[in-house]
């Protein structure tokens, strides 16, 4: 345990020692310059100066990615510093050749495997839900999404079924031989949402809830990670290291549009995060375009590009009433839309070479 | 109980009824229209057309600021959804006549009162915290901050002394008559928390965290929201209203900066929040410029233009070896600086027509 | 001339009717509605009230998307102005059924016809510039772009060949049998550049540099315009709108990436826009990977997307020694990588439905 | 002339020399490194490795400010390129010692020298134009602000009066002995408005008009350089250095908003950009809170806030009846309030320890 009261990270072996590029302010003369050096031998570095710079430039060396440069920002003399290492070496690719593929019940995600989710934004309701796995099965959908605890902007709107949504979601998805991905919001709903749920699903207003990432990280439950309206790249890789680091190796990672400023679509889907991330991480990168867009006309185009653009698989709210679903309908799409899409996947697919998973139990 | 499992929300007499107004499509027919009252009638509201306009115009009745726009986003032949309510009844300046004043222990900020938080980002060993305290409190600061719990994008960062650390922060609180305020970041917390704060600061990564934000509305405690970094002005007021339908009336909001594309400061301080949003609501407002810049030398301008915006009070980092702090020393105000800072603010504060909230304690 | 010193548009028969909503303050009283009903008679527009709504909510009714809607933001006692209407008349879909094609030389884009636009960032000189036309033209390419006058943050960054650059990358386009694009900066170089170029590029920084954009507009050559980095959709919109204005009908729109707050790429890529465009209007709307992304690596990927999001082409930077480039290096790619992308191209087109525009030469 | 065709940069002695610190990737060996340090010769300058870091990290010593850090990000084996020295040395404060004023006309602006610049958006006729003159002047205002060429999103928007409005707007400032400043739009009309103005305005959409900021630069006038809505202060600085490389030194900045994605202001004022950029430049920096929020209530607030952060200047919309104005109305203070306003800068520009600039002239 390495959490509280800790200043200083040990170093086992997998973090790739890298070092911290300190710039020295102009002025910073020999003394302090030596104060910084002995500041630097004291956290327990080396500090190696560069001949001849003017600004006066020293490498740290002996730390590594997970070193923290606040650390050093602070010190007087220190005009900048500028970390090498990769903050988030559980889940780099420095830590494992090769794709890594999340096993979600039969399924196998990434490394080849392109998943389709597919459901309701919110399960609303017995009926309701089971037509809609029915649908989205006949399809070729392979996991079942539906929000039983919903995050919504306004105290007033629905907030979902809880567990009885759980519930409704888990029977369809036996039902139709679907994995089911839903929710959690709370660290305290971890061991509630693991009895129903396949794939835990932690939302964007939630990827800094570091208490819920450790959670879900110690659950032993796959994990789909959303990356928030603010975050980079980097940020999100570095909340999938806290899941990782409380013990959840198996995350997927889901980009969804980030805050834009232009209100014609919902949110900004940043769709070259998905091959700039596949760079960094062997983890499995999807796409959401339904939460991406907020338009029901966009979602088709978006999740065609998302296949050529190198995701390992799509998340698509699906409804067959639209006007009448709870919540979001504007981005739903209708069941036989849904279908002609998955039509138009296949071969997107195929062309990136990879194949679609598929649970491996005979259908009813 | 309104929360799980109801669609429409009921109407107690503080909402205002305003109406909503649906744009149709230029090509919506007259049984499209019909098709959408007869929705509109069967949501309980009523439909008045607007005469003559194309594309057709429908002012939906009888709704106000909490009905969902998205129950009518997505019925066939609607374009647009415009709501003209406020959707926080509760923390909007509909609710209430004049500016509130919330009361932390023996202190009264807003509505004139104007307050200055100050003390060290986390809470490191108790000799330290004291000293601060202290400096904070001869400064002229009425409020103690630090960090027990402490959100770390890292995990490998230091993420504070946990109970320990709140501890040490009520004692030095106690010992030279300050307030505390201090994060929390679990919903599980809250208690723990409580016990020790006078003051429960919610952050911005957990602004939609709305588990957390329903447990410190009930807590009994006055509540400080951050922003968060991708929060529109009414996704604040939203948060706030969370707190409130919850039962914590006492909220104080903290701009603090604003994801921003030019890393020449850590945020983007949105200081045009601070008359924008005390025009909506009657709740406090102040401005962390530590965060929002996190350059030490941005704080006091910053702070200063703070006082001109309007805000309420402004909470600062101050550390006594910034260069030694174990988070964030890089925008952090020595002592003297605080102090420095202080005696700028006092006539800016006097200029506004307010004052400098003080607790009425005698000091030691 | 409806330019100068016009108060009111003159509604020719094009641009069709459409409300916009006053919404009033909610203490708006009788006279102050009747002010604002007499203000909207005097400006020549109607007012028709929405009976029974609270604010109060106006149409004005005779109206069309060029009405400025600041006409009545200032008026005493409106809360919110919300114009219905397309503010771009001339390059909406209203004014056009079906797609564009907009012809280039002997190349038709849009409507179905994929373009291929490919070249180095700057022309740098005659023997570099020929051997990447015949590269490109060899892999497929139909249109050869390469920049004479290039727009550089730094005064001191090579800033193009000027009208040598020009010549060269005509006389490359000739031999090659390639149309030829590149951009001009300012309305003054709108004649030179005319002169060389079969279509003229607009770049980001220039997008509302209206003097430029009449000046192209009234050249007779078919204008490539960028998308601004802050710009919205319909910022963009209301560029090729005046462009359209001063009689440029044949603009083809390019997204190529808005300002983002993550630098893990260089610039946003805003991919829904495409599909979002093309339901407001008839232009053509390609891609350019090269400069969103800024890094080669991420060009194959999202110019593949680019195709499924419904893309009218790409426009993509090739050098054979991307380390000896002038500009921009980082992001060019070699020949080969090319050739291999525009394989990977083809039976997505197909897949689209669409074909490849091709030069019809043979030319010598 | 080192404009076009001109590879590198001279190196007059006015910049300092500072190097780029290249990272190599991990897996470079001795000859990629070779090959790099060869290169890195080729170009002129020295490299300089550091002992024992791994990734590779090389110093480029002999390289100063102005040094384009993309003619090392292409080449094989660099995975990154960071420049130390500033880009903009001219307008950098290693140019130059203390604070530049810029004289406009009789007018001091900057080094404790504080300007109110007021006065209509647009000129839209003599006698309002005047009455505002004399509104301003009575107020303490020392510069008139109008717009004779107004960049307007819509081609259909009122445009300003050209040439007539700026000799009514020369003929009112010199009737209230009053400078004043317009907008000028394109490099060929930078005569034209240089005989009407005594300051020229480069406005936000022409930030990097390149042609226009060398124009203006050629001029002999000062310029007022606002920021352009994706600006970072390091592009706003490089426009800067842009007008003083063709021999403008005296460049007023601007900091006007830049585009957020909240529309409850118009665009979002950076206000710490105010003192960011006095640490970087001994040039003046105003504000712009008409244009930054859009709404005449914010303004004053804003105002206030940006003497504060420690600008020379604020730019304020005036107009007696802007429900009647032709551009903007919603954000113009009426004279009273402007006036109001003026009575409250007072103390704060005191308490600044500056003064407000003010023309010499006896006043009517």
């Amino acid at each position: 345990m390495i959490r509280v009261g800790t200043r200083f990270t040990v170093s086992p072996p997998f973090a790739i020692p890298t070092p911290l590029i300190l710039v020295l302010q102009a002025g910073a003369d020999r003394a302090a310059r030596d104060r910084i050096v002995r500041r630097v031998e004291e956290l327990g570095f080396r500090a190696s100066p560069v001949e001849g710079a003017s600004p006066p430039v020293l490498c740290v060396l002996g730390a590594d990615g997970r070193t923290d440069p606040s650390l050093f920002r602070a010190l007087p003399g220190v005009e900048r510093v500028i970390p090498l290492g990769k903050p988030y070496p559980l889940v780099s690719r420095e830590s494992r050749r090769g794709d890594a593929a999340v096993a979600v019940r039969d399924l196998r995600i990434g490394a080849g495997s392109f998943v389709t989710i597919a459901g309701p934004c919110a399960v609303e309701d017995r009926e309701t839900t089971f037509a809609i796995a029915r649908a989205v099965r006949d399809a070729g959908a392979a996991v079942l999404r539906g929000g039983a605890f919903k995050p919504r902007s306004s105290p007033y709107a629905f907030r979902g079924l809880g567990e009885e949504g759980l519930r409704i979601l888990a029977e369809a998805g036996g039902e139709f031989g679907l994995a089911v991905v839903t929710e959690v919001m709370e660290a305290r709903d971890v061991g509630l949402v693991s009895r129903y749920a396949d794939l835990l699903q932690v939302g964007s207003r939630n990827m800094q809830n570091y208490a819920l990432l450790a959670e879900v990280g110690r659950s032993g439950k796959p994990v789909l990670l959303k990356r928030g309206m603010a975050a980079t790249i980097e940020d999100l890789l570095l909340s999938a290291e806290h899941v990782a680091e409380a013990g959840g190796r198996d995350v997927i990672l889901c980009e969804r549009g980030v805050r834009g400023f232009d209100d014609a679509t919902r949110n900004l889907l940043d769709l070259a995060a998905v091959p700039a991330l596949k760079r960094l991480t062997p983890l499995p990168v999807i796409v959401d375009p339904s939460h991406a867009t907020g338009r029901a006309e966009l979602v088709a185009p978006m999740a065609k590009a998302a296949v050529c653009a190198g995701a390992d698989g799509v998340m698509i709210e699906v409804h067959p009433a639209p006007d009448r679903a709870k919540s979001d309908g504007r981005q739903a799409l209708l069941p036989e839309a849904f279908a002609a899409l998955l039509r138009d996947l296949g071969p997107l697919v195929a062309l990136e070479g990879k194949t679609l998973a598929e649970p491996s139990r005979v259908r009813a």
